[in-house]
């Protein structure tokens, strides 16, 4: 028996002084991206505007989200999806700063024609 | 404190007769599809040959996939994922009988298909 599949719970870093991105997939407009966090957040009124689709999972730990245009936070257990639409301001408020916080990140960038 | 995200684990139907496909977001070349399997299986012989590249993690349950260039069986645990190009032939040759295997699997489709 040999697998060719890779863990995405696998290698993660015991030290982990800022959040780690890393790109699993990257494929014409689409990126699918590992992303750990432990404690990390985001600035207060440091909001992520992307250019992008975002479709993202969290798998392990926990965290709150906050979107700009809502004071509610969004609390994220494993399992819990969400679609961040290009140009939606929002935070990552808290990820737990015990255990990491492991998320799986597709995004979508826009195609040259729905530029135009 | 109120969520918009939902979860990969929810609503999974008791009685499983037929594998389950369901789309979590479809956007441009991009299909997001949550898969519910419970002891479903390929037919021998019977391999998948796909127009658009996938990308494909195991999150829950057991599994073991084929592909048809090497016979030997690729063991997939819960985090485990792999890349699946088009055309690349390949089937499902087990999944666990006696719990869910939930896959979530991300479509790419050539950009000529998503422009028709």
């Amino acid at each position: 028996m040999k697998s060719v599949a890779e863990n995405i719970f696998s290698e993660i870093p015991q030290h982990l002084a800022d959040e780690l991105f890393q790109t699993l997939l990257s494929k014409g407009p689409v990126q699918i991206e590992r992303i750990i966090s432990k404690g990390h957040t985001s600035n207060v009124n440091d909001w992520y505007d992307q250019i992008q689709d975002e479709w993202v999972i969290l798998l392990e730990g926990q965290a709150r989200l906050q979107f700009k245009i809502s004071p509610e936070m969004i609390s994220l257990y494993p399992g819990d999806y969400l679609f961040i639409p290009a140009h939606t301001l929002h935070r990552v408020h808290w990820t737990d700063p015990e255990k990491e916080t492991v998320w799986l990140a597709i995004h979508i960038f826009p195609s040259e024609e729905s530029n135009a």
